[in-house]
């Protein structure tokens, strides 16, 4: 790894004293803000979130609001997945596509009242989409960053260290449901959300000044459950297949090449601005779909940029995501593949800057 | 300095190969792509810069491309620049501003021809505001990221290295001008602009296959006048009074707070979307403006977050960057004053994580 030169532009958190306090080892930067990668080791941090239960400042999880009578609208026309199901207290994953059915982002839409939404993004100003869509179309419509910051509890002991800091009725909380509960006199919005597959929580913190009482108060609650500060996890995450923006898809891919067609409801989400580009996908289907590969034999480096899945030669897709996996004992990967060979069992060749690798199709990750 | 973990969502550049080959000791992520920081070090590397020509890795520098009818038009919705004089073959710097005037990008525009357009981005995703106009506006342009990545040539033996690559012809360039020069029989702007004070090119390389030929004939063609690779010098920028998008100014600031408001032509430039919103602070004045700022004593600790400037306990304003200028044997700093206390002389404190300092504002930077 290389160093990383700190400047303002690379925002700290309200978080940051407390994560360099537990000893950060590395960053990613992230919405143009620090994200923690490592604390003991990518493996010993995976170990833990396994195992026990930590406290992830994901303040990078910029929210976007949108406040005003023609919020709802706006909201549907930035995704393909049908809102009018939603109900406040609802969290849904909705994909955000640009006029061509491109993704510009994959966030997590929080309906805070029927005019009043939060988008919490994944890594693109999507701020910047939305306020130029709000300005073209005349909505009547306020579009903020706010001053909010998620922290993730994170692992199997997540319900037991939430409910000693907000009480049992957090063990209450549905999956993408959020209550709205009290810390220090103040009220904050906590989903039953987060990136890894180990269960637990996003709090969104308004108000940078609670950010650290409120993580020295989970760290104080939770110290015979070992918590402690941790991090979306490389091995974890992919093993899990949870997609990554800018990793496993950009602006080039649509949302059912990257396998997230059931999110789109292209038939009846009216008004969303790519769902005429969409239709005609969402009908045929895509030529190109994210599928979990295993890729044999040596560790395989650090994937920093796209390695090629090959085919007698012929390039069918790419590796975006990939990890050594200490419980499944082999490399997890995330990639494109195309349609002729996106099959369960397909083999193919992985071209690392390592070398040549064999990998093979999965139906399914490794949840 | 702490560690950077590398991720496919960090973007290598068609000139990452050089770059490593060079030693590159620690990076920044701009536009979520591979910013060197430092070669030798910091204060070496600025050194060089300043007697020698180095070669810049500013791929992050990317490209918003505007074309078709209406590509004028939007290009002067987005800045309140008047471009009604601007002729293909010039590059302008344009503040771009959103609905309320805040500045959410400070670019540099390159009109290639009548009806296309380059806009060379700082670190925010503008291509999103972009696109979000012109599909509201429902206007006749295609807005797209192209595979053009520039390659800066900086310090004062650039002209010399740059006529052995690209013939005499580069030394009548004029000051943010561009010609289309030919490299390996492929043509490609060639601007005299670049990130320093101390001159030279950046060369919009079209075609990422180009990269590392270009930079090895442009490091082959150097070799006797001491050309290195180098990056943006934290030392040299800061004393040349060169803001940094997302360090020095923010979307909260208007271009009159950054001192840009000779680039603001609030009168005539009609149909900038943030004109109403300026045509007051631009007949009044801003009420807080960038400033330079010398902080006196010791060495200041790295500027990762603003610092606040204190004048009787009383927050006047804010120390955005900041480094040990080893020319001016002091600390050269880049600040936002409010008007009470802004005028050349003025005593302030500075609060920096490592204690308070005090110091002084001044007329100019440090040229």
């Amino acid at each position: 790894m290389v160093l990383l030169s700190p400047s303002r532009r690379l925002r700290r958190t309200p978080f940051s004293d407390g994560v360099e306090a537990a000893g950060v080892k590395a960053y990613t930067i992230y919405n143009h803000m620090l994200l923690p990668t490592v604390f003991e080791s990518v493996e010993e941090d995976y170990r833990h979130l396994k195992s026990a239960v930590q406290l992830w400042d994901v303040s990078v999880e910029r929210q976007v609001e949108l406040r005003g009578p023609d919020a709802g609208r706006l909201m549907q026309m930035l995704t393909p997945r049908d809102l009018r199901g939603m109900l406040p207290g609802q969290c849904y994953y909705v994909p955000i596509v640009d006029e061509t059915g491109g993704m510009l982002n994959d966030p997590v839409a929080i309906k805070l009242a029927e005019d009043r939404w939060w988008i919490s993004i994944a890594d693109s100003d999507l701020l910047f989409w939305v306020k130029g869509l709000a300005y073209g179309f005349r909505l009547d419509v306020l579009v903020d960053e706010p001053d909010v910051s998620p922290l993730a509890v994170q692992g199997p002991k997540a319900d037991d260290l939430m409910a000693r800091v907000f009480g049992d009725q957090v063990r209450d909380i549905r999956f993408f449901r959020f209550n709205m509960l009290e810390f220090q006199g103040r009220s904050m919005a906590v989903a039953r959300s987060g990136y890894s597959r180990q269960g637990g929580f996003e709090i969104y913190v308004e108000g940078s000044d609670l950010g650290m009482p409120l993580w020295k108060a989970l760290m104080e609650a939770g110290r015979d459950l070992d918590v402690r500060a941790g991090c979306p996890n490389g091995i974890e995450r992919v093993e899990g297949g949870l997609l990554s923006y800018g990793n496993d898809m950009t602006a080039r891919n649509t949302p059912h090449e990257c396998g997230l067609g059931k999110f789109c409801n292209t038939q009846t989400a009216i008004g969303c601005v790519g769902r005429d580009a969409l239709l005609r996908v969402a009908q045929e289907g895509p030529i190109r779909q994210v599928r979990a590969i295993e890729i044999f034999g040596d560790r395989v480096p650090t994937c920093d940029r796209r390695w090629p899945l090959m085919v007698d030669g012929k390039h069918v897709g790419n590796v975006t995501s990939a990890a050594w996996s200490p419980d499944f004992n082999t490399n997890v990967a995330i990639g494109i593949v195309r349609m002729t060979h996106w099959d369960e069992g397909t083999d193919l060749d992985v071209v690392t800057p390592a070398g040549v690798q064999a990998a093979n199709v999965w139906e399914t990750f490794w949840l």
